[in-house]
């Protein structure tokens, strides 16, 4: 999926305007005998494949031949996918969904699933005087405040950055939801109030990133890594800025101030 | 976490028996009054700061001051995390955890619920006979089937190789569980045995994509970057051959055959 974006460099790189592509990713509304199962976010490419896989890995089946049919249908906000079983599976796969109800809300459909995983957003109300220059020294500072990263590769830092672009505080975990969820404790238990300044994530920016901060009142969120389809739509709903695929060099302007 | 494991080289590297550290990623289970809430795959440092965070993220409550203490308690197979809030707070948590039965079997402490997150695994029976040749030659090759990562660098790959190294079938997706599960159903429903060949990932190696490549019945995972601790340990206790950050000129041997 093509979105306009904006280049804004710093320095050595020219502004530009780009059509940049960006991962689809929407709630997949997965149904067994028609009664809500679970709802994953995913790719929408593939979802017969998906739903089999889906099938296997949870134990619903023991062999593909098993599903009886699959049917994959758009609906409202996202894509229905709807496995019939034998009695026997299906059985095994109502009980589960019963003992989770609130994924399930109307029982029926995965319609109000869905609504559920989207809920509406606040706007952000912060607004912050940066500019590039602070988050490029943020992006070059970020390194020395992810010490498991270093050791490990396998961690994702958050960090919250002043305007002029001081790391005042990093958190790091295996999960990048985690990793933002300790940076937004730690800051409430030091009393400083995320509107003022942005965060920085070493990590892909997916929807619960953005909403995250949001929900959090930072009015800038900056990622390293690339947005899927929904950060980008929650992002310019929320009226948050979102920065992502920052590099030492340029970053791409999702959503927010082109002044930046 | 210090891991012992050999990197093999392909060619231009030599083996070698290398301390590698990893990151740890263990079950938190949050309670919230004493009621299992949720068990989040988590690294286990900072674990005040994320309580605070993930009840504020949550929606638990709105400021933090209004968590009245914080207990966090080494358990059996991980952490709890016991947040006390006043009565108002604690009965919303209440009720969205009564809707969640599944996720808090037990209903008085996490201890089930982190049960239920590491159920036992199957030993993986097959064997493969492949080299490292082959591994070399699936990497190389495995730009060529993410064509949708090429284009927007948010999506991972999964991929069955045969033990020589061909790439048969490739699946991307914006989640890696979600790529591996495609990738499992396009081959049940190509009527592919897992058994045959190796899977091959983009993403770091988390716990759950051990545990898929498992049930699955394919004996060998080879991924792009670092694994967790617990993706290790169910590798090593599932017996299956566990090659992570495999690069163009080594792997990191973290499970399986020396003789590799």
């Amino acid at each position: 999926m093509p979105l306009p974006v904006r280049r804004i460099g710093f320095g050595g790189v020219a502004d530009a305007d780009l059509l940049r592509e960006i991962a689809v990713e929407m709630p997949v509304s997965v149904e067994v005998g028609g009664i809500g199962y679970a709802v994953m976010m995913a790719t929408p490419a593939d979802l017969d494949d998906y739903a089999v896989g889906f099938a296997l890995s949870e134990g619903l089946v023991e062999r593909a031949d098993q599903i009886e049919r699959i049917d994959i249908q758009p609906i409202e906000g996202g894509v229905a996918l709807r496995l019939w079983l034998p009695k026997a599976q299906n059985d095994i796969a109502l009980d589960r969904a019963r003992r989770r109800v609130s994924e399930s809300s109307c029982g029926l459909c995965g319609i109000e699933n869905i609504e559920e995983v989207l809920r509406p957003l606040p706007r952000v109300a912060a607004r912050i005087a940066t500019d590039r220059a602070a988050v490029a020294r943020a992006l070059a500072a970020l390194a020395d405040h992810q010490p498991l990263g270093r050791a490990t590769g396998a961690v994702h830092a958050a960090a919250f950055c002043s305007p002029a672009g001081d790391i005042l505080c990093a958190r790091e975990d295996v999960g990048r939801h985690n990793a933002l969820d300790k940076l937004i404790g730690a800051l409430a238990r030091a009393g400083t109030d995320p509107a003022g300044g942005f965060i920085l994530l070493s990590a892909r920016c997916s929807y619960e990133l953005v909403e995250k901060t949001v929900r959090a009142g930072c009015p800038m969120l900056v990622t390293i890594s690339a947005p899927t389809s929904l950060a980008a739509e929650r992002a310019a709903a929320a009226g948050l800025t979102l920065l992502a695929l920052a590099r030492s060099d340029s970053a791409l302007l999702i959503s927010g101030d082109p002044a930046l």
